[in-house]
């Protein structure tokens, strides 16, 4: 009973994690002025790019060609956002939250995927994070640039990591519970939007000869 | 018979559809002035890249593994670009025709593939599409260069699009003659052809403030 | 005896191969002044991208997935890099020989894979290219680079491809002792360190007209 409503919550939420991606992929290649095919490859990379990956690496059936509301909920989010920006201005601070939402979703739910299947606990942090991340990073290469989230000005993959963790530590203790999906999400989600507001960042590269930056270094 | 018949003339003109690509991946890495090596990867990925994203999505034998006969003509076809390029000037416009022929062979032959599965009919325009158009993105992302499909110069993806629509449509009525893949191919063609020559293109993303493309956005 | 020998110096030498792999990535990422995420999947995938690649497209068991051994040293890697290269200079002489070392073992294991699986002896090549090179590929992607390995300062992949067309060749006569192993090993690392030494390259793309490089080409 719980656990269906459980299930009905989490489903509508990643829904709306990738519409809030595919939105994000859309407004990427909007910016490079590409037209209606580019962003809507673009934002549905962004969208179900991660997952893709993670179920290519598990050598699960692919998400969304088992159950194409995915595709469909990607494809209505882009051709929105290339319509409404015409007239709207994107809500920046609206979007940030939502992002942080998905992103909290998607790593409890890559994780969840990856225990399901018997991987190690390490795996499945790191198909958590997979799922959660490399949607944007694959949004930022086809836009040709550099990785957004590779460069401290805010935590992004640390949250999912972090939270991932969570969910696999205590669903060692808590296999039947939602406690764990629960706990996971709301670290992922917490951490995500405090670095936002706080402006934290991890360390940075940095060797002992100042100029690393400019070298074209090669090994 | 007419059945064994179409099989050979689709086999023969999926293999000219990988010579152009392989030749075309090859004049892209080429105006970079890559090496030997750096024109045969770009040139196989823009060949076999698409068909062998659909493999994998579909969790299919890669086709080139099985059959080896598309590896040798991609690398044959690098390297007769490679070597006559020096002396011939490349003829653009014959090139753009049979790249427009390879596009609408590997647009039907990908739905096909799919519906052969058992997809949805959504998947199976979509893997479709991923045959004919991902080989010319990868290409670009090797190339360092934004995808050209991306910007509406003319038509590239929405063809094979409405080719593979057409097929999967007329596959529910004619699933035995080859009129669907004749109706699939010869649509995609049709289209592609026209957008060159009369400069089709799709509505590029524009929001309310002029300078979208300068500003560096952020969600 | 001596089988069980190769399989122990093998292993440690894929592991040492997976350890400047990553310390190759993270150094890139540096120099793009990355966070230690960034970096840490740069690493990451330089190491384990060309057998992540081999293994998904022979539908094969993703090979870290397997054992986390390969993982949990490229994240060692990258660590120590990050932290080293504040102190100390990376000693590019011998990362270059320890490159060398990785990729001659990484070709000839690759090629191993793929024979082991009964492909053919052409995939079988191509496989253990790929397990050697793709890595530095998608590093050069994530970095938004040029892959330097298209670009003939030196030989990179041909001696990768040298020594897996010697390994394949010499096991159809010697199947059972580690003769072709031993002398894939060696055809690769002895071409890729004569190369480097005598700045040995590939004939590099020219077209009739001086100006390739320059003009925004398409086809």
């Amino acid at each position: 009973m719980l656990g269906s409503l459980v299930d009905t919550v989490s489903y509508v939420a990643q829904l709306i994690g990738v519409a809030v991606f595919a939105a994000s992929g859309c407004l990427s290649g909007g910016q490079k002025r590409m037209d209606l095919f580019g962003v809507t490859v673009v934002g549905s990379v962004t969208a179900l790019g991660g997952g893709t990956l993670r179920d290519l690496v598990l050598d699960q059936p692919v998400f969304w060609v088992i159950d194409n509301a995915y595709l469909l909920v990607a494809g209505v989010s882009v051709a929105a956002t290339f319509f409404l920006v015409r007239y709207l201005r994107a809500p920046k601070g609206t979007l940030l939250v939502l992002d942080a939402l998905g992103l909290a979703l998607f790593t409890v739910l890559g994780a969840q995927k990856a225990l399901d299947l018997g991987t190690t606990l390490l795996i499945a942090v790191m198909m958590s994070a997979m799922t959660g991340a490399v949607g944007g990073l694959l949004r930022d290469l086809l836009c040709n640039e550099l990785p957004r989230m590779f460069f401290s000005r805010d935590l992004y993959a640390t949250p999912a990591l972090a939270g991932a963790a969570t969910y696999v530590a205590l669903s060692k203790f808590e296999p039947i519970t939602s406690l764990p999906m629960v706990a996971g999400f709301s670290v992922t989600l917490a951490l995500r939007l405090a670095s936002l507001k706080l402006n934290l960042g991890l360390p940075v590269f940095r060797d002992r000869h100042s100029g690393a930056g400019e070298k074209d270094g090669e090994v």
